[in-house]
């Protein structure tokens, strides 16, 4: 059953051990898949904030000079000597990128499993996507509906699994509702409907009053804005009215982890009976899972004994909840792919282009409305 | 069966809207033990670090002032106007202080539980114990074994069992040994001879060589001097040999709690195997339990995804672990009183001594070596 496929081209990205991180382009051999295994030729993979962080890693992306063939481009940029301690794991080792996408299964194994995706269009997750073909278990392939174009798809897991995975990190920790930060992103929009859905309360937290006007027009209750003046008090107010006492948070440095924690606190206070210098008894708690801003985190620690903050990664989330509640949040996300799980992408590149510095400098922001999509084998190259 | 008893002396501390602290000796009743209660002369009660939080709020020590008769003095220190939200809670309400304390049974209750205890040491926790007298239930008394002097059991609590509940989350939580900061105090030192006869590894973190010292004298097998140039190195190495992925911080403030799991996360990746870009998988946890050093917590996020910080209260603890399991703690507290949970002090002080400016001078900076004790019935004050 199986079809003999081209090599292909692979996106990898490099630190050298002189403090430079250079990203090309391999021809790699696709292997023949085994029983039951399927090939696919990857259409769409989004340029997630995630992807970003193993693509540049400490890199400073205003330092991008590309060199080589036009059909084979590499850009090379300057790590920072200070940063180069943190990349020491990754030195001297060709990294293949890109956490999720979507194309069509062109080859497969001899078991029936793999067999009947043939011809399908299929979501992945598993890294190495921008590259034109991904060798794949056939049970880890996840069948999209008929008429479901690859770009449409690109996005099946990181973004919607994240949402997800936050309001059912909410209800199992026995939380009410929750408080969002960055909150205009894809992830962010994503969220909003998930919570306007279920009837889940939702404090989205942003930095401009545009992001907060299109949340608005999206159907949010809740937008606080930190550069407004009031924000301390709007966020109180907020936190308040839904009873949020859970936050996730995407900036990660900064002081906006601790004043979030000292809002909730300040809103529990505020019907509290009776002084306890402990603080509110409620357990108030932050996860930061991302790090827009890269700078220290610092906070007063001005909310009780009853806080936590930690890190919150997708992976580990999926393992507490074991195989089928994940398969289960699959699921929705296929059921409702057109419609609370549509992402956007401001523009579609090939691996060439992705590698052009002015396409970095523009992707490379992670800003609300520059999120990218790689087509590995737009221009034939498949 | 009850005996009438004389009103009390009882220390109270009240901050005023104008932005003073003012701490007096207030005369209250004692009133008649209920059937199931008992009336106990407080002999030895302790200025823990947790009471001196209670006693000074966040009032500046260096501007204390003594007014009022000899024998019932006024001490007034000013708060920092920055300070006075934070009080907000307590301002115009009399606050009596000392979580902890022992003394002897003076009046009890018509039930046999309370009869029992008549004449008896006992030692107590629930607040109000800088006082002459505390009504008490029975059932919440803990008897001394004959011959234990109130001085002997007057810190059963707080320290003791703060001590044993960090093992006991080290085992329920599923890590293999222990970090500790400020490890010179008197509860690091108990800390450290609960770890020495349980056999649990235990990393002591102190600022001074000489405080390392004094816990090297004691047995310790690792201690890491902050103010040491190898400080980080010596962290990791001993993380590493310990295999210490929870730590329990009482400075709070500063890069102390960062820095922790950072060196936790090197020495976790020293043996790892390939690169994740999301760092280390196991769990590093720590518990913020004081507030010593009183800034910011700062932090760079230098360790993964898998981290977790947050506040720890012996309280919350022992709700958590429930009644069963935190009795069988205190029984192994009376039955190690002189050996493992013996505290040390530097000096006993009456009531009216507890106000004047030159003892808060000592007591009030909460220094290793500089712990007190206080007698509310010294000279005959009963």
């Amino acid at each position: 059953m199986s079809t003999s496929i081209p090599a292909g081209l692979q996106l990898q990205s490099l630190v050298k051990p002189e403090g430079q991180l250079e990203i090309s382009l391999a021809t790699v051999p696709t292997p023949q898949p085994a029983a039951d295994e399927v090939v696919v030729r990857i259409e769409a993979s989004p340029l997630n904030p995630s992807d970003i962080g193993l693509l540049f890693g400490a890199a400073d992306i205003a330092t991008a000079k590309l060199s080589g063939a036009a059909t084979h481009p590499v850009v090379t940029m300057q790590i920072p000597p200070a940063a180069m301690k943190g990349m020491a794991g990754r030195v001297g080792q060709p990294m293949p990128v890109g956490n999720e996408g979507a194309g069509v299964v062109v080859a497969a194994g001899d078991s029936e499993a793999a067999r009947v995706l043939l011809g399908k269009t299929v979501a992945i997750l598993g890294g190495a996507m921008y590259a034109q073909y991904r060798v794949m278990k056939a049970e880890q392939c996840l069948l999209l509906p008929d008429g479901t174009k690859p770009a449409e798809g690109a996005s099946c897991f990181v973004n919607p699994l994240t949402a997800l995975g936050m309001v059912e990190t909410m209800r199992r920790d026995g939380h009410k509702a929750l408080v969002h930060t960055a909150a205009a992103s894809n992830l962010g929009q994503m969220l909003n409907r998930i919570c306007i859905k279920d009837g889940v309360g939702l404090v989205n937290i942003v930095r401009k009053p545009e992001q907060a006007q299109l949340l608005k027009s999206q159907g949010a209750t809740h937008v606080c804005v930190t550069s407004a003046p009031s924000f301390i008090q709007d966020l109180t107010q907020a936190l308040g009215a839904t009873g949020a006492t859970l936050a996730f948070d995407a900036t990660g440095g900064g002081k906006l982890a601790g004043q979030i924690l000292t809002c909730m606190e300040a809103a529990l206070n505020s019907t509290a009976k009776e002084y306890s210098r402990y603080g509110s008894a409620t357990h108030k708690q932050v996860y930061i899972y991302g790090g827009l801003d890269t700078g220290p985190t610092e906070f007063n620690r001005s909310f009780g004994m009853a806080w936590g903050m930690g890190g919150w990664l997708l992976f580990n989330f999926l393992q507490r909840i074991g195989p089928q509640a994940a398969q289960a949040l699959r699921q929705r996300v296929v059921a409702e792919l057109k419609t609370t799980f549509a992402s956007h992408y401001s523009k579609e590149i090939s691996l060439v282009q992705a590698l052009q510095p002015e396409e970095i400098a523009v992707y490379g922001q992670r800003a609300t409305g520059t999120k990218y999509l790689i087509n590995p084998n737009k221009g034939g190259g498949g």
